[in-house]
């Protein structure tokens, strides 16, 4: 592995990271934040630019562009998001008396856009204010930065680096396989710069469009940002401790809802719809897949508690009647939220009945389409899964059938399929090794806790059941329980391979 | 498909299970059950082997051998399981006042090797008498029956027919391939029908030698036999409510043990190891995979119970201190009777921490070995998952890497190990399915009970967590619920294709 660009390519990150608190610090002063939390916002800040820039010259190459071969485009993302992360989390650890170990675990959870949160009305800050109305009370620089992480690492760290810095030329296409989500990472154009511009710029395009209806309803332009990159990401993050059930409003959980559901899917066929192609999502199988199971799930769980007669606990306190209307208003929301590995509540879904429950659990394994923002397994790999198993079952009967699995009437080659088998093989049993240790690093964990909080982890959601439920954080749990859920985000985010190849000896050898 | 063979070849399954409740029958008259109860059996006996005969003899041809091709194989298979289990149930219904959905769950439960049970002190006999002690009130003839149907559907009722009726020469094959368990079905012998008469002898043998040790510890010839049909076939079924705990005997839990283990194991290996190569098994790696995982597990899970003081509540009621020797005895049966899909039980693992139950339903997925009479996906499918695992990771570094998987030193075909991926994902698809649709068919069912009796019932282990634990039972369940898990049993024990290939149109195209 060429160790110097590996190097000379995260420090660049490091760059980007600390502009980005940079910007966060700005965004707090002009809210108001006391002059000394935005000093120590703007000391994170100058850290991260220091030490990135210090280490991105003393790796330069001279006159020549940096050579990526496979192994450094593995090995760039999964440390760049470890990097990221560790100086991501220099502003918490300031600021507040967060331990090290809870303000890594804040920012991973940010980056890799799971959402799951350790902060809670515990907390302290070191100029001695403490949260008495949870997170809503933090500084707004550090608030406006944790919901930044989240629209960071939404659309992929390295892909925003390959999009803004020029010297990334050579070899990109290594870093956009290893750090783009879906089975198949299709790019837009032959240039793989142009391709992460145009993503991005779909991206921002569609977050400034929901800042704009969110304010419209008369939420705050900060909670509106903040808000707005918990949603494109797929996050999670809100500002609220009671997430979106604090407002209340219909307006806005339909809003949400809208651009939960276009954060998860595909943002190439925003594009195309974009450049005036409008009916081209529904021409996507992919698409309807996931828009059909949005629909039946929160048909599903609408009858569920309706004829069940649940009573609905919103985030925020409030008992509601199951009427038609806020059967179909909460149901739809959650099954959204989730199966687009989003994670914002309006509702304790913990309480509903246990057909919702695991009907959600199921959800946040498929997670969100090929290319989207989202997690979980994706709904593009179910398919093929689905498809090829047909055919598996066909050779039964014939056994020398050739059979080709099509996707949108396109052939998909035989290594693709056995990739996308070994891949939900590894989910699974990732997701039940991870469940497993959860337990046996925490006493505090039961049956339906560790289950639960493990897909959250590695299908990117935040809030499971039981003691990690929509209206809990994860403060609770032990360190080495968090530094192992923290490396299962990081695992889910990156598709489990470009994470795992890293633990082959082959890897490392010249 | 050629109906007439297939529903000649299941006629004389039907006359084979008359002949089995008529064998119960006499094992009751000895046992001095009242006499209207032997009638009855004899009733139930004489109703299958009438209607079986004159089913044979109406489809019977003349002058030749039947010539059966792959979909009468799936065919014969599938519905001759069915069938023997809608024969199977009638001495239920008719001695008991079992409802005929009762008596065909218990009956499936019986010849899937499930040992998941409906009966308890609730029952009333036609008779008038009820069961004060529960299923050890039963008359003897039925409870013999009861276990007699673990010991058929174990080593399975159509290898058995293969071996004991010779007009099945022809397509013997497609049977046995359909209905033996494990990815790869060896043969012994060129002849099937050799094959199956081998395997039948070793079980057979095993058996007597599990009856002789028990009665050697002064258990009841009558308890000894319906144990060791339970353990051999790794069923379940016990003739006492309380399971194994209910004798409270450290020589009937050893000796238990060890033959659970010996019939999780490849039958194959038992044959050559008599035939005089004792070492045989080691050289096996599914054999080294399956051993390594019971030590691992009981381990693992009998240092919990000790580091954390965690009193062991036996089925049968006493509470023990978790010493070194106790936490071993009673970590390492639980471990063998879930891994092997037994499911005997001597303590109340519903209440062990977390890590143990999440470990103990890990086990349930995995199951016995290839070729063994245990359910689950089988210990040479995780392996093979596993390797082709890492080929694949290894694919991320050297996409043109061509890379064997090899089992036992033999290289296995690239056909097998696609049709264990999807059987890998057909497996995990069902099982979150059936969990699914039992909350949907009882809302009795809570979080951990649906998703342990979906797994208790497609693995074929028998007792889960929560409401299905060990201490509890299957009868509060509503009828519609337990005609799915009868269905989820026989799509267990016949591995899935089987069962999934008839649902395929092409199937009953001509």
């Amino acid at each position: 592995m060429n160790k110097r660009a590996v190097i000379n390519v995260i420090s660049a990150l490091v760059v980007v990271i600390g502009l980005m608190i940079l910007i966060s610090g700005v965004v707090g002063w002009l809210m108001n934040d006391r002059q000394d939390v935005v000093a120590q916002m703007f000391i994170s800040a100058a850290f991260s630019i220091s030490f990135g820039s210090v280490f991105f010259l003393l790796t330069r190459t001279k006159n020549k562009k940096i050579q990526l071969g496979i192994r450094e485009g593995f090995g760039i993302v999964t440390l760049g998001w470890i990097v990221a992360s560790v100086f991501g989390c220099i502003p918490f650890i300031i600021i507040s008396d967060m331990f090290w170990y809870d303000a890594f675990f804040e920012t991973m959870s940010g980056f890799t856009t799971t959402g799951a949160s350790v902060l809670d009305d515990k907390l302290l800050l070191t100029n001695g204010k403490n949260l008495l109305y949870g997170i809503a009370d933090l500084p707004k620089g550090l608030l406006f930065w944790r919901s930044l992480t989240h629209w960071l690492g939404g659309m992929g760290i390295v892909v925003l680096s390959l999009a803004i810095l020029p010297f990334l030329g050579i070899g990109g296409q290594q870093l956009y396989n290893a750090e783009v989500p879906g089975p198949t990472s299709d790019q837009l154009t032959p240039r793989i710069a142009n391709s992460a511009k145009i993503l991005w710029g779909v991206y921002l395009l569609l977050t400034v469009a929901e800042v704009f209806l969110l304010w419209m309803g008369n939420m705050t332009m900060f909670d509106a940002w903040c808000t707005a990159f918990g949603t494109l990401a797929t996050g999670g993050f809100s500002t609220q401790q009671s997430s979106i059930g604090y407002y209340n409003s219909t307006y806005f959980d339909v809003i949400i809802c809208i651009f939960m559901f276009l954060a998860g899917c595909n943002f190439i066929l925003h594009y195309k719809a974009l450049r005036g192609k409008p009916l081209f999502h529904w021409k996507d199988e992919e698409f309807r897949f996931y828009f059909g199971l949005v629909i039946l799930s929160s048909l599903l769980i609408a009858g569920f508690l309706m004829i069940g007669k649940i009573t609905i606990h919103t985030t925020a306190g409030l008992e509601i009647e199951p009427g038609l209307f806020n059967s179909l208003r909460y149901s739809v929301f959650q099954v959204i939220s989730i199966l687009t590995t989003t994670g914002f509540a309006t509702a304790n879904f913990d309480l509903w009945p246990a057909f919702a429950t695991i009907l959600l659990v199921t959800l946040m394994f498929i997670g969100g389409c090929g290319g989207s923002t989202g997690g979980g397994m994706k709904n593009s790999r179910v398919i093929l899964l689905l498809k090829y198993g047909k055919v598996q079952l066909e050779r039964c009967l014939f056994p020398h059938l050739v059979s080709n699995v099509k996707l949108n009437k396109e052939r998909v080659p035989s290594g693709t399929l056995h990739k996308v088998m070994s891949f939900f093989f590894f989910f699974i049993t990732i997701y039940l090794t991870v469940a497993l240790a959860l337990c046996f690093l925490d006493y505090n964990m039961d049956f339906r806790t560790s289950l639960s909080a493990s897909i959250a982890a590695l299908g990117n959601i935040g809030p499971g059941l039981g003691k990690v439920g929509a209206t809990c954080t994860y403060s609770w749990i032990t360190p080495s329980a968090k530094m192992l859920l923290t490396f299962a985000m990081l695992l889910g985010r990156l598709e489990l391979y470009t994470v795992l190849v890293l633990f082959l000896p082959s890897f490392w050898k010249k």
